[in-house]
């Protein structure tokens, strides 16, 4: 059971995000009625131009110069139990291997759009010894090896959801002293599905096959598991959603309440998020259940082929800007759909007026 | 009518362009197998990055360091007579001006993302002077003042559309002679999307309400006006659609027959072309006409709001990446997307594969 002698303060963490001032949003429309295009013309891009403004409290925004994406790493007890994903757990602490040398997805699609990318290990099944020299800063917040088996105990001890929680918000506030000006959230860890489609069930209220879906490629008889997986999670998590932190401990795992603590620090710094796939839409869930306001900090950017990633977004009334059927994960959904804020920023920034250019606006034709 | 004497070889185009080689595709998706991510995981980027080793006949494919956006001006008689836009005729001669200035949406998209940009007046309703210093290389192919109004007299002579055809090739050409990597079809017109819906009905045969559209976001009394226009278009196109250079002079105009020549001309050399919105839609249609394997080089970029956009996509199936109800046209909606080309490139030129990364892949499970 979790421990009650250090739960966290819920009323604070509900106080502690402000709404956007809705000044930027008036101004980016009152400014994208004057550029030389057809009122309304660049579609989708002046609603996220608009919210820009509001994220970096200026108009035109403040460019989105230094992005940075944490890849949270973490296994999970579900992968080794009930074999959940096509791949073998051995593969997160391989795959974090990757992202320090640079070989990633992510890596390379950060160096092609100008973000760079930081690897935090959580919960790694691994000893210390397989990061070598990079053990001291990438396992700092390190809270275990692997989360539980989710289907018959908790991910977590109430304490290690807070600790890793509060790692998460650490890490933000690290990244936002130090400049950043658009944070991702990614993600790694073979299993990961698995919670994140518990999450979204059981904060979304969706049914199960419409929130279990492929992982990395898995068959019918492993989507089955998986199925049962969330299913017992989903029974033993369903008395835990009063406190968002005691469900991270149910259900949920290390990396995810870093991820959490990430997205929902960046909120109270007013610092703006651009999610990736299915897991930062889980927990952009949990966040969002600390503090409804923690949202209006976030963008979405792409609609994953996981079933539960449409449940989450669809709750969270966020948008996203592309869907191509991308189900990588680590924060490479976000960085592909990077550009398109950038769009729209220097299209509010950059453009010439109607009465700069010497252009005639529509009412000339009456 | 058309001037018989001076007919295009239509023989010679329908043999001019090469299908793609095949051993680029199944290059693409052997690396694609390799790499380290879960197999399928990038979804239509990994589709899209097999277009690119076909499309640059090379695996990994060759980069897009050089991409030139050619926007192709023109004025349209109809928007004269019957008004169907909500902006006047002077904003196209004016907008050439904030072109060459910089100050338009297309220069800063092109900024943004590595691309440059070239102008070209083909059927501005304006004399030389307007273009003063510039009028020498922007009008070099300029073909007359204003199209026809097409809903009552032919866009062009059977000379004039062909004129302008073969200065769109040799744009083309000069572009790709100055080592081009991917070439961008931009429009500006007032009153443009008039004749793209009329030759997109005409070649998809599609109903008019299905292809006439808001355009730069005219009222119900005024599409209604371009609705009756686009009708009367249709019958006076509908006994000329043998010949697509012949089409073009019935119910296209000038700028729209350059810009099939241009996307014409980078198939036959084998330079990939991102489609832009309902104009180049409509001229990738036309030169389909000429040689079905021209699409074969060129990828769509977005999902117009404009609904003929829709049905020339379907048509050539070819699928948009994005849908963010971009109605702007310029090259702007392929600007948008050409970074998720660079990404697609980018993670099949620079991840590691499994055995370099020392990463286990999926059969490790078994």
């Amino acid at each position: 059971m979790s421990d009650h002698d250090s739960r966290i303060d819920l009323v604070a963490l509900a106080n502690a995000i402000a709404l956007p001032d809705a000044q930027w949003r008036a101004a980016a429309f009152a400014r994208q009625a004057r550029l030389t295009k057809p009122a309304g013309s660049l579609g989708q891009l002046e609603e996220l131009s608009a919210w820009l403004c509001e994220v970096t409290e200026s108009c035109p925004p403040r460019p989105l110069d230094r992005v940075r994406v944490v890849v949270f790493a973490g296994d999970h007890g579900i992968a080794r139990t009930a074999a959940t994903s096509a791949y073998p757990p051995e593969v997160t602490a391989q795959m974090v291997l990757n992202f320090i040398a640079g070989g990633a997805a992510v890596n390379t699609l950060a160096e092609l759009n100008g973000a760079s990318v930081r690897v935090v290990d959580m919960a790694v099944d691994s000893d210390l010894a397989y990061l070598g020299e990079h053990a001291e800063t990438v396992a700092a917040f390190k809270v275990r090896r692997a989360s539980g088996s989710i289907d018959r105990e908790d991910a977590l001890t109430y304490a290690e959801a807070l600790a890793a929680f509060d790692a998460g918000r650490t890490i933000a506030d690290q990244e936002i002293d130090a400049g950043v000006d658009l944070l991702i959230p990614g993600d790694m860890g073979i299993g990961n599905t698995t919670p994140a489609a518990a999450l979204t069930a059981l904060l979304t209220h969706t049914e199960l096959a419409l929130v279990v879906g492929r992982g990395t490629g898995i068959d019918d008889a492993t989507w089955m598991r998986k199925t049962a997986a969330v299913r017992d999670a989903t029974r033993r998590g369903r008395n835990r959603l009063a406190d968002p932190i005691d469900l991270l401990a149910a259900v949920g795992g290390a990396d995810l309440a870093a991820m959490t603590g990430f997205i929902f620090e960046a909120a109270v710094r007013r610092t703006p998020v651009l999610l990736d796939g299915v897991v930062s839409n889980a927990a952009a869930l949990v966040a969002n259940q600390l503090n409804y306001r923690a949202k209006l900090w976030w963008h979405a950017s792409h609609q994953s082929t996981e079933p539960a990633a449409r449940a989450a977004l669809e709750y969270l009334d966020l948008a996203p800007l592309i869907d191509l059927e991308l189900r990588l994960g680590e924060g490479t959904g976000a960085l592909i759909a990077l550009p398109l804020l950038r769009a729209a920023a220097t299209t509010l920034t950059n453009m010439s007026t109607f009465d700069e250019a010497g252009v005639s606006d529509r009412e000339a034709n009456d």
